[in-house]
């Protein structure tokens, strides 16, 4: 039994209530960590808002980069042992035996007909489990989704790469950040931003930081982009992009379908992608073919990382020094958290601290 | 001075009357050539029609596919001599110094400011000379974009390659159909998607057709394809694809809209990519960022091919005895096969020969 920060309603989405909940069904293969944060992502205020559709559970206990001390270990577990730091981010199950699932791919799992991808919260695993997040005092994971934590790496620091870091990391890895694409765009600059502008600049890659307003142009420069574009006061940014300086890879962080895609297309190179991870509650607006044949761009999106990239990261995290930008506060604040995260008034990723 | 079959207005787009017109400025890269026969794209009926926007020009003379006899080459021109047989495809300028020109992506031409991309007809040169194509006696072009044709094809084979083929040969081969990508599937069985199947069959992949009616499948079987999907008897064909039979690339070749991009993007292999070489005159349906996010995949646009690519496709063609499937008319009789385009009335490519 674990107590956790609930909403029941997503029509009453700030009014959290501290509830007793059942961990999953204990297995050989689960780890169970005893919460000492646990960071807040946008996908927290879409899901108990209602916004990404209506609960998969009675009430949902939402905190997915959850960092903390294992107090268990099932006994197929072999890289954790009681006491050890581990986190977990936005997944804690996928079938372990589908093509994905054996090629390093978990977080494109697409089940086995009988087990399939479990989200960390307000989802059921196939025994009818319910999995609750990180606003919590403790979450049980198997140990594919369980990350240890460098030593090196504060756990208010490593919390938020679980998923803010992870979401950007993953697809600037897979698509050559530093390799392949020199020239890398972050677009929106809010939490899952500052991660893609953090990381591109530490794989080494040339960061362009575009953000409608000027209002982050400082920050970015210091978390090491080289240049900034404020796409509102100059609507005409890109319109020599392709010749001059064309971007090898875009990664868009918006979570609103406001961001004129087209315009961003024809800035890349040829075959330059765009991948957007940020998960618009609207569809995308209308677009045409035609802008994507001028430099044979591709669009795409991404889902969280792998186990594996996820221990890369936090290595290069350590090693690098690279921190994120954050305000820390009480977990019972939690409410505040998630009203000024949907108001866009983070900077950069909101991490909350025990207190059950 | 050549002849030719024009359009002077898009409300009367099947009105063809022979002009005169004159050919591009010579220059010393340039190849005049007398044209034997010119395929009939669906680029043609697009443009005409006014279906892509007004016209560029005073009159139109469509075609891009275009094979005929040397007659004239400027003194830097050493790979023609008189009396050969050539072609030129959609494309007959460039700048030529860009970085896509300088990697032989000049079908990705960024311009240099004052040169840039020049389609083979319906479009103006940087000097104010009018590009027409090839319903008519001949074309003058610069040699990067006059393609020599291999002696094992057939001028009325080889023609419709020249953009039809190219249009797909060059995505299927830059996004590795028969070797990363194992499994292609090839959406419309029309003029592009016939070449799509033969293609991707020739170059090792398995191919699976999709097409919304059954009509084709015995034709597509017989160019190569392994398995035949017809959307509309089964509307619930793509559902168990990701996990029994992913596809790891899709040429989608409809040239309208009502293909459902988030089903095909649902059957993908991780990271799986969707290339719709189609370019319909609408725009496509909104579609949802979370479409893309369950396979990592990638959606994109490609723009005909290099000329490395068309010598090499060509070479395919010749040496694996690859043939479309064409009906031959006289150019005399091309208000008849622009208006069996429109109508989809053709299996699976027009070609007119000279009459003029």
């Amino acid at each position: 039994m674990a107590k956790g920060y609930a909403i029941k309603d997503p029509k009453n989405w700030t009014n959290f209530q501290v509830v007793d909940f059942e961990l999953k069904t204990p297995e050989d293969d689960d780890v169970d960590i005893e919460i000492e944060c646990c960071g807040v992502c946008g996908s927290d205020v879409h899901t108990i808002s209602g916004g990404w559709g209506e609960f998969a559970v009675p009430f949902v206990i939402p905190g997915h980069e959850i960092v903390g001390k294992v107090t268990k270990v099932g006994k197929n577990v072999t890289e954790f042992k009681v006491g050890d730091r581990a986190g977990v981010g936005a997944q804690v199950g996928s079938c372990g035996t589908c093509a994905p699932c054996k090629s390093d791919n978990e977080n494109y799992c697409v089940g086995d007909g009988k087990k399939g991808m479990v989200d960390t919260y307000n989802a059921k695993y196939a025994d009818g489990s319910i999995a609750q997040g990180g606003y919590s005092t403790a979450i049980r994971a198997h140990q594919q989704f369980v990350f240890a934590i460098p030593e090196g790496l504060k756990s208010e620091d490593a919390a938020p790469m679980l998923c803010g870091g992870l979401t950007v990391y993953s697809p600037l890895l897979r698509n050559g950040a530093g390799t392949t694409a020199k020239r890398v765009a972050i677009v929106g600059i809010g939490g899952l931003g500052h991660f893609g502008v953090l990381f591109a600049h530490a794989m080494g890659a040339e960061v362009i930081a575009i953000s409608h307003s000027p209002r982050k142009k400082e920050d970015a420069l210091k978390m090491g982009a080289s240049q900034f574009i404020s796409t509102g006061e100059d609507p005409k940014w890109a319109e020599n992009f392709a010749r001059e300086n064309p971007i090898d890879l875009i990664i868009n962080t918006a979570s609103s379908n406001a961001v004129d895609i087209p315009t961003l297309l024809s800035t890349l190179s040829v075959h330059g992608k765009l991948i957007t991870v940020g998960m618009p509650e609207e569809a995308l607006k209308p677009m045409k073919v035609q802008s994507f044949a001028g430099t044979g761009a591709f669009f795409g999106s991404s889902h969280i990382g792998s186990k594996k990239e996820a221990i890369q990261m936090l290595k290069l995290a350590a090693e690098k020094n690279i921190k994120p930008w954050t305000e820390v506060m009480p977990m019972s604040d939690c409410s505040k958290a998630v009203k000024r995260v949907e108001e866009n008034d983070v900077k950069y990723r909101f991490v909350l601290t025990k207190t059950l």
